[in-house]
C-alpha cells in the first residue's frame, strides 16, 4: 500500500491509561518518545488533559491530567514526533490550557458522543484560536442513527476541525462498515481530513485500520503491542512494519515491547479476551466485560455470554 | 454477511497438534466434536492421516497417525459434523485407508506445494476413487510465480478434487493478495469449490477469510481460540459468531473454550507473538521463529530481527 499520505497517531500512553490507570513510569514514557520517534511515527497521544478537578481518580497516574510542567520534564527535547492530547466533554477545564505557542502540544482532540456535537464543536473552536491543531473524534458510531449523523457533518463543516475521526468504541465493526462510513464522511465533509480508531475486540483492529487507509483515510490511530481499553487497538508495530513508506522502521517499535510491554502485559491484561470479543461481537459497550473480568467469577465467560443473551437482559435493557 | 452457502472446517486438532505435538486427551477431542456438533461447524478435522513408518515422531500423540479403531472409540456417534484428515505428500501409506463406507471419516485433504502438484493430484485421485471428498491444499502461495499457478490449475482442472484451498502458509497476506488470489481461482477453477486457510502473523486471519467469504469462498478453515502452528488460525469462534447463517451457535464453542483452551494456552504457546509478527511481515517461514521462541534466546526478538534482515542473512537465503 502506497501511503505516502498516512499519519500514525500512537495512543498507547493515552488509551493504554485506560487498562492500568495511567501507571507509566517518566522512563517509560521517554522511551516510548524515543522509540516513536526512531520509528518515524507522526504523532504521539501523550495522555488525557482532563482536570483533576472535574473528575475523580485523583490516584491515576499524571498522563490522565497532563500539565505543561510535567511534560517539559519528560519531553526535553521535541522531535519530528508531535505531541496530542485528548479531552472529554465537561472533564476538561479549558483555562488549564495554554496558547499552543507556550505548549509543547500540537494537537487537541475532543472525544465527543454525537449527542454533545455542540460542547465538542465548541471546544474544538477553543483550542484552534489557541493555535492547536484539532480533531473531533466522533464515538460510538455504531449506535448512531443516519439523520442524527447528517445533522451533525452541517455542524461540522461549519466548525473550524482538522480532522474528525471514524470510532469504532464497541470494536463492532467490519469492513464493511468502515467501508459504508469512510465513504459517507469523505462525501460529507470534503473539506475536512478523516481519521481513523478501532479496537481488537474481533481481531479487526489492525484489517478495519488497513481498509480505512486504503480508501483515503490519513490518520490511524494505533498503540504499541496494542495496549489499550478492553481488547486494545491496532497494533503500532503492524501499521509501522505494513505501511509503505520509507519514513517508517519498525525496529525502535520492536526494542519498546522487548524492553517493557512483554513485562507489561504479565501485569496488566488486555487485548482479545473472550469476554471482550462477546460485547464486540454482540455490539455492546465494553464496560460491562471489563466489570465482569474485574470480579471472581472472571473465567466463567459462558455464564457472562448467558447473561448478556438471555431474553430478560435483552428486553430489560433495550425495549 | 449472508452466507448460507459457507462452511467451516474446523482444524483445532489437526494443525493445533503443531503446537503441542497432537498430546490432545480422548476427552478433549470428544469435547471438541461435541461442541463443533453443536455449534453447527460442517467439519472437523481430526488430525492427521500420515504413516509412523514414514515419518520421524513415534511419540506424537495418536491424533498424528489417526486410524480407524482408535477413532471409533473416541467418536461414538456421527453427528451432522463431517471428519476430516489431511495428509502430506510422501509420508502417508495409501494402503492404511478404508475405502470410505468403512470409514468414520468424510473429506481427506492433500496438503501440497506447487512444485508436488503432480503427487497432491495422484493422491486426490486414489482417495477420491475411495469414494471420500477430496481437497487440494496449495500452501506457500506467496512464494509462487504466476506461470507455475497457470500451469497448475490446467492439472487441477483435469481432476476431480472437490475444493482446491487457498493456504496463507506464512500469513504474509492482505486482503488485497487474497482478492487476488480468490479471483485468479475462481476465474481459472470454475467448476472446483474454493477454500481458505489463513495464519494469524499480522492479526489479519479472521479478516481475510472475511475477505474470502464474501468473494463467495465456500470452505472456510479455523481453530478454535485460534489454536494452529505458530500464530494459529481464524478462530472459529469469531467466524461462528459473524456468519449470519440460523444454523451456527456460538456457546458451545465459548464452552470448549472455557473449559479446555484457557489452561492449554498457558501450557502451550500460540497466536500473536512478535517472532511471528517478525516473520509474517517479512512473508519467511514460521520455523526460524518456531526455533527462536524454543531457544534461550527466546525474549530477544530485537536481535531476531536484526539476524533476519542483516544484509548477511538477506543475501545467503536470497541470492
Amino acid at each position: 500500500m502506497k501511503q505516502h499520505q498516512h499519519k500514525i497517531v500512537d495512543c498507547t500512553i493515552r488509551d493504554g491509561g485506560l487498562v492500568n490507570d495511567w501507571d507509566f513510569s517518566v522512563k517509560f514514557v521517554e522511551d516510548m518518545y524515543r522509540g516513536l520517534s526512531g520509528a518515524g511515527v507522526e504523532y504521539m497521544e501523550i495522555g488525557y488533559k482532563n482536570s483533576a478537578k472535574l473528575l475523580k481518580g485523583g490516584n491515576s497516574g499524571p498522563w490522565r491530567f497532563l500539565n505543561e510542567e510535567f511534560m517539559r520534564e519528560v519531553i526535553t527535547q521535541k522531535t519530528d514526533t508531535k505531541l496530542s492530547a485528548l479531552v472529554d466533554i465537561g472533564r476538561v477545564d479549558e483555562n488549564d490550557i495554554l496558547p499552543r505557542e507556550q505548549s509543547l502540544l500540537d494537537l487537541i482532540r475532543v472525544a465527543c458522543y454525537v449527542k454533545d456535537l455542540d460542547k465538542g464543536l465548541d471546544l474544538v473552536q477553543k483550542f484552534h484560536d489557541m493555535g492547536y491543531e484539532t480533531s473531533l473524534n466522533i464515538m460510538a458510531l455504531s449506535h448512531v442513527m443516519e439523520n442524527e449523523l447528517l445533522e451533525s457533518f452541517e455542524e461540522i463543516n461549519k466548525s473550524p476541525v482538522d480532522m474528525v475521526y471514524i470510532v469504532d468504541s464497541y470494536g463492532s465493526m467490519d469492513f464493511k462498515d468502515v467501508d459504508y462510513l469512510v465513504t459517507k464522511f469523505q462525501r460529507q465533509l470534503p473539506e475536512k481530513e478523516l481519521g481513523i480508531h478501532m479496537h481488537n475486540n474481533m481481531q479487526l483492529a489492525f484489517a478495519n485500520t488497513l481498509t480505512g487507509a486504503n480508501k483515503g483515510v490519513t490518520y490511524l490511530d494505533a498503540s504499541v503491542y496494542g495496549m489499550g481499553r478492553a481488547a486494545g487497538n491496532c497494533p503500532t508495530e503492524l501499521l509501522v512494519s505494513y505501511l509503505k513508506n520509507p519514513r517508517y522502521e519498525v525496529r525502535p517499535i520492536l526494542e519498546i515491547i522487548q524492553n517493557h510491554m512483554i513485562q507489561m502485559r504479565e501485569k496488566w491484561e488486555w487485548g482479545y479476551l473472550i469476554p471482550y470479543m462477546i460485547v464486540g461481537s454482540l455490539d455492546e459497550h465494553p464496560r460491562v466485560a471489563m466489570a465482569h473480568l474485574n470480579s471472581p467469577e472472571k473465567g466463567q465467560f459462558v455464564d457472562f455470554y448467558d447473561k448478556l443473551t438471555s431474553p430478560e437482559t435483552v428486553q430489560d435493557s433495550k425495549e
